[in-house]
């Protein structure tokens, strides 16, 4: 016996007796075919079809694009089983059964797959079906969008020249919409069309139903390796390999008069969550008028009025679907003759903000667990709230250009480009932000929607492509801005009497829908949202992993507390040296011609940094704060080595033109200036700081420094703990490559805290340790916990010297190439790389623990926030990761991600153990 | 029964019952008390003694400086058996025993400790000494030197009192040398020393010979922990925990007339290796007379005419200790009375040259097998054929300002110091050359004498002080060169007219004894030493770590061939670029506005490219020679940045003061030109440099320069194997971080190879592999195995990057530091840090060879001629070590040592399989 290639869509039985658990009938079936068979076990009204499977597109495509033993024959048994259930016949004029043709994958691609209408439809039956049903419009209508997607998807005939043929007959018609074009003007067009193929392809187009059905079907396997879907799955992280279903449904017609309609809703808003059928229709319509943007939708609200009862069970079938996804639906339905028929549900796309309320609703209301709830909102979706928004005075002052659909959140500022092309070239390459704008979007602009940082649009809908893939990827969009008149030849857009020319700046709103012109100002929104609180405290229970949070400054580490931080990884004690009252006196450190005049400025700061690290203390109540001794090389804290040969240059060139005394007294005091710096700066230069006098060299070479930053440190935590508030600092110490340099400045600096603590009469619990940040340090972890009390991984670091990367030489430079040719899968100073600087880690916790079992690691670089760094950071056993405060909530997510990742995978092997046991 | 803590000489047997083996022991009784006791049960006449054990000094120094039970009585019975054996008794005025009383350690460590000799001599014993002797004058010199000795080591008193006393009696008696002072003159100046020591330490010289005997042992135990003993065991590297013993022996006198005599010998001659006694010999003198330097002695080979009888019986006895030792000797000896006693013997220190030519005697005279010639000379000692030398021509014009005795080889040119702090500070602090310049050399100098190019004295023998520490040190000395005035107060030495003052240039030939005026050229000595020869060879067949070179000319590949290398490890092409007609092209091809431009200058480069290789394979005939494709960053083939900021500030100013507009047109002209290097610079400058732009990542970024260099070996390679020559070219690629680097580019690499073979219609064997330079390529070295055929281990950079230090910065900057305060035990860019950079090669090795079994892994870094590093490529596993030309020969021998040691490690281990079985 063949193969089974092809379910009819109450064949889901056979289907999951034949590929398992869902998830392999979604793969057999693509996403939309298993879904239609689900929808139609459950009784949800689905017009009869079939689906060709995944493994026929993928055994098509291998055969060299040949149909496979059965296929068509399977194709053929399934139509007659179609033709049973509607009574109709595939060509019979007397009662023709027409049907679509979709692709379906696994996973949802929209628009990315070729669709074509109507099959069924030729001279012959047209006629027969006028007589049927007794308009003449309908029938050419549907005639010409058969030969028209036949004839692009099918026969690679350029859209544009159909379109061309309509726009030249709403001129000839004097019409300004297809809606009013007659029977007559479609007719026309039909024949216009066909003659178009002929002339294109030197082919007929094929009158032949059973031909159409199997070229449209071969056109859907095809399309699964066109470059539009290719690009697409490498931009989503798609296999390759997975294939496309087919899915046969018989044709059921929104556009048979005003008792027909046709929409796309979601069965929750998708840009907020809020419990409401959210959507667009269109009454007398077919479905792709809606997707497509081309004419002004109506909300689905409407529907509510104009047909009630419809609406109710609409709404009711929503509910069951959700009920039974326990998930948000996006569906698509067609009204025809007044019965409901829905085409499609899947889980619903939305914004970060609707994902966070449906999962938190969806717990309340019993659908899903808390787990369940956390799983669901991936951790860079947190980022959404903490997304730049408009600053709101600016806004009040800013010249309002327009307001369209607000389609996806947050603020975009950028400049205008007017197709996808200019937006790439000008992100990638010029690093501009860009507002890419359009009339509509299509699957080819993709790749400058990525790039930009804002989307506008002057047509479409809510559920119009630019809207779904922009709240996909989660950029700033408005959409369907109607008085946008937008003229890609002159490259420019118009509003009334405003002109903007691409490459002027605009601001978005994607929160409002409003549109501004210039570049306004934005600022990063609160992000008490009580949806969110509430996973994130799911999160909370569920993670085993710490987050703290790297702070400088009093109101960082506040800001850091609230939002959520569980300690303080990383202060960093020389951003407090640049503030303008200290940078003198830390220069004046610096250029000191003894030890006296060192020391002496090494005491004036001292004070200061007490001050610094009381307020933190204060701000950190029993929490720990980890302090990391001065860390960047001394040059930074003087002027620029070229900047002051160049200025001693110019003093130079200047002396020539002076005339008064004076006036050269005055440019020699500055020359003399200079060059004491100069001097200054050319006994500390080095090839190549970042591997130069640094970190605890510094500390080593200069103990006053360190001494007096311990002292501070320490005098401050006295005064707090006698405040009775709860301190426990920790000194870290930076840039350890051999243990015998802790030694030696850790034994010089304890005596300090000692010394302090005596003075004050006072004890405190306290820790020593260091920055693993060099890999000669992860490879001597052992060693060096033997002093150390704690680890901290500096992954900026650690990723420069493990790679031999200058990351602000490279990031500018080859890596940038390296990224683009994919020669590295991700930037390591992004992301942690797992197999090389994440092997030194996972050999310094290693060796660490070996000698202290009960050390305390953690990761204080950029990467701390990253979520797959967080995921590898749990599975190392780090104790803590500490990221900037902004990036605190999206940790604690990515912690509990990882957490539950653990216990799955435990159960999956739990389940292993019964099963062998 | 009270432990052991006393050994006659002649109990041999029961200190090897008790300690085992000899090593243990040495450990027991010191170096020099084993070799006395060694002796005297070989025959050879040593004056009876006994030896107090180094336990008894722990157990003394641990129990806070005072005698353990048992030492005492047991010094007190051992010194009543040697009355037995000699008939004297231990004050006895009738017929009294004198004792010497010296420390000895493990290891020699000469003039470090105190001696004490004519112990048992007081006013009474004196007097009876003078009625047995009938000669007061000896008894009387003798006793001031006790009371002298005593006075100094063991209460403190400064020698220099004692000495300016001499001084005195000498300026009253109107004589030149002590030796034409009378009996009076010492009863005298022993009168005065006993007042000195009264006055100096408030208490009286003690009398009593038990008294004397039991303060100077516990003197020799408490030197153990002086200062000189404790810095010299620290530069030495010999452990604070051996202690010493102490040495009594019956005292023998040289300075009992004519008939007597005293001198030290080397059983051949130290300097050349030469199989004759060498040696000095004083009549009537006692021993510390010949070490001190202070009277001119006479060499060993009068006293063949002196005594002939005498000198024949001590050549037998040299000969029967080396025949027992299996090594030269270094020999005291005294005549008393024309009866010859050894006082004591070791192993003699000897220049390189020496040992190498000894080692390569004693194997053809029978008395060491090849193995052990082989260990007996170590990898540095080889660097002495190496050593610079004085340009001969240079030589001819310079002003010879005196010849000396020519004690330890080598050529030094520096700054003359007049004392060890002066001579430290200069070299440490100042980096300079320095010359210690001293009259005689002490235990004091010896810092200054470390850190000294050479030393030079107006006093002393082959055996002074300063010639031992000199050659042990392998540091070049001239020593007693009496013309030399050296005054200390006025801070200049003369000779005749000449005066040289402190901080003026000479130059030594520790060959020839000559000492130059002024900064002579120096040069290193072809070495083709027929003993050096053997040797070498020999190493040859024991070692199976093959030594390759680094040499990027035909002539230096010549020169390393010459010197055993066995293929090229690294050929740097880019040096080839700096040569001066080819820079010009290789600017402009970096500054090239077009891929055109570019393209034309890499054209021009090829055939000269193309010409360095064929002349590399030509040398390297049958051998493998590793050719490195372009490492530097491009910016180093430009001016420096600075230099043109600097340069055209400096145009500009010039710029005012021109008159004719031809002089204005040429600067402008000039202007141009570096403007427009200054903006290619400014392009390609990084902040990190040593991070950047270069190694593989320039292959990746412009990979028609490597493709270039990739044809132009091939080109070459086909060429010469058409020539008959047989040719193994491997293509390196530099600082791969990531496997896909390598991938990218060694694709795109072999294919032209492929090609140029194609065209040239030959087929050569090749290879193509990568540096592991960077931590990431050694944790990863799994996944570059799949990909390169070879490795080699870049030290330099991969110390670099493991430890995060910047060379060039640092061995300027903190790194002096770290070294001197012993932070870094060694310069990790000299020996490889096992610990770090060490672990990350046997990473890279292992996961390499996982992957690629017969995988090449070899290491090309600066450490490859290391011989500490060499033994640690052996354990690893390498195949070979590169190294500079210059460095094979040593590489060679370390290698040989690397398996010697291996093989007897196994050889231990074997035995211990035997002995569990």
């Amino acid at each position: 016996m063949a193969k089974k290639w092809v379910y009819l869509f109450n064949e889901v039985e056979q289907a999951e007796a034949y590929a398992g658990d869902w998830e392999s009938v979604r793969a057999l079936l693509g996403g939309k075919g298993a879904n239609l068979a689900d929808m139609t076990r459950i009784g949800v009204p689905v017009p009869p079809g079939f689906t060709v499977s995944t493994e026929a597109c993928n055994a098509y495509l291998a055969a060299g694009e040949t149909f496979p033993e059965g296929v068509w024959e399977q194709e053929l048994e399934a139509l007659s089983s179609i033709e049973q259930m509607t009574g109709k016949k595939l060509g019979d004029a007397g009662n023709p059964l027409l049907v679509s043709c979709r692709s379906g994958a696994k996973f949802s691609m929209p628009g990315m797959m070729d669709t074509i209408l109507n099959i069924g439809l030729n001279d012959e039956v047209a006629k027969g079906l006028i007589k049927q049903t007794g308009d003449a419009r309908f029938v050419y209508d549907s005639y010409r969008r058969l030969v028209q997607m036949f004839g692009s998807v099918v026969l690679g005939v350029p859209d544009e020249v159909f379109e061309a043929v309509i726009t030249a007959r709403r001129k000839r018609a004097n019409v300004n919409s297809d809606s009013e074009l007659s029977a007559e003007d479609w007719q026309g067009v039909t024949q216009k069309f066909k003659e178009l193929v002929r002339t294109y392809t030197g082919n007929d187009f094929p009158e032949d139903p059973f031909d159409q059905l199997k070229l449209a079907t071969e056109a859907v396997f095809k399309s699964w390796n066109g470059k539009r879907a290719f690009d697409y799955r490498n931009a989503a992280g798609i296999r390759h390999d997975l294939g496309t279903a087919v899915n046969i449904v018989t044709m059921v017609f929104g556009n048979m008069g005003d008792d027909s309609a046709t929409g796309v809703a979601m069965s929750r808003n998708a840009s907020t969550g809020e419990i409401e059928l959210e959507g667009d229709f269109l009454i007398n319509a077919q479905g792709e008028d809606v997707v497509a943007g081309i004419r002004q939708t109506e909300p689905i609200s409407h529907l509510k009025t104009t047909m009630p009862e419809l609406y109710k069970e609409f709404e009711d079938i929503a509910k069951r679907l959700e009920k039974h996804y326990r998930n948000m639906q996006d569906m698509e339905f067609t009204i025809e003759h007044g019965k409901l028929w829905l085409l499609q549900t899947r889980d619903g796309k939305r914004t970060a903000q609707a994902e966070v309320r449906i999962a938190a609703d969806m717990v309340e209301e019993g659908l899903i667990s808390k787990e369940e709830a956390v799983k669901r909102v991936q951790p860079e979706q947190v980022d959404f709230f903490l997304h730049p928004q408009l600053d709101a005075r600016a806004r009040k002052e800013a010249q309002l250009v327009a307001t369209g659909l607000n389609v996806s959140p947050g603020a975009a500022v950028g400049v205008v480009a007017f197709d996808a092309d200019t937006a790439e070239r000008w992100a990638k390459e010029e690093g501009r932000a860009v507002i890419m704008v359009r009339p509509e979007t299509k699957p080819d602009d993709v790749h400058g929607m990525l790039a930009a940082k804002g989307i506008l649009t002057s047509r479409g809908g809510r559920t119009s492509h630019a809207a779904l893939v922009a709240r996909q990827f989660g950029t700033p969009a408005v959409v369907g801005v109607s008085e946008l008149d937008i003229d890609l030849d002159t490259r420019e857009m118009t509003v009334g009497e405003l002109v903007i020319k691409e490459g002027d700046y605009i601001s978005l709103d994607g929160n409002t829908g409003e549109v501004f012109l210039g570049k306004l100002p934005t600022f990063i929104p609160d992000m008490n949202n009580p949806y969110l609180l509430k996973v994130l405290s799911w999160a909370d229970e569920v993670r085993t992993l710490d987050v703290w949070a790297n702070a400088d400054y009093p109101s960082d580490a506040k800001r850091a507390r609230e939002y959520g931080a569980q300690g303080l990884g990383l202060v960093r004690t020389e951003h407090m040296f640049f503030e303008t009252e200290r940078l003198p006196i830390v220069q004046r450190m610096i250029m000191a011609k003894n030890s006296t005049e060192r020391n002496e400025a090494i005491e004036h700061l001292l004070p200061m940094q007490r001050g610094d690290f009381e307020g933190l203390f204060r701000a950190m109540d029993n929490l720990p704060v980890i302090i990391r001794l001065i860390d960047p090389p001394l040059h930074e804290f003087l002027p620029a080595y070229e900047e002051l040969v160049q200025d001693l240059a110019d003093l130079k060139v200047r002396l020539q033109h002076y005339h008064t005394m004076s006036e050269i007294d005055g440019a020699l005091a500055d020359i003399r200036t200079k060059q004491h710096y100069l001097e200054g700066v050319e006994s500390l230069r080095e090839a190549n700081p970042m591997l130069g006098t640094r970190g605890v060299r510094l500390g080593i070479l200069i103990p006053e420094l360190t001494k007096m930053q311990v002292r501070a440190i320490f005098e401050a935590a006295c005064t707090c703990a006698k405040e009775g508030i709860t301190v426990h600092p920790e000194v870290m110490i930076p840039l350890t490559s051999h243990v015998n340099e802790l030694k030696v400045q850790q034994n010089a600096l304890e005596a300090v805290a000692k010394e302090v603590m005596e003075e004050q009469g006072i004890t405190i619990s306290y820790k020593f340790g260091t920055m693993i940040e060099i890999p000669r340090a992860a490879l001597t972890a052992d060693e060096i916990a033997d002093v150390a009390q704690f680890f901290s991984f500096g992954t900026n670091d650690l990723t420069q010297t493990t790679f031999g990367i200058s990351r602000d030489d490279a990031e500018a430079g080859f890596l940038v190439e390296y990224l683009n040719r994919g020669i590295l899968p991700d930037n390591p100073f992004a992301t942690i790389d797992e197999n090389g600087v994440g092997k030194l880690m996972d050999l310094g916790v290693k060796l660490g623990r070996e000698t202290r079992p009960d050390l305390e690691v953690g990761i204080c670089g950029e990467h701390g926030g990253d979520p797959k760094t967080v995921d590898f950071c749990h599975r190392l056993g780090l104790n803590y990761v500490s990221c900037s405060p902004f990036r605190v909530p999206i940790a604690r997510l990515a912690a509990a991600h990882a957490a539950l990742r653990d216990k799955q995978n435990n159960a999956v092997e739990d389940k292993e153990v019964i099963a062998t046991a």
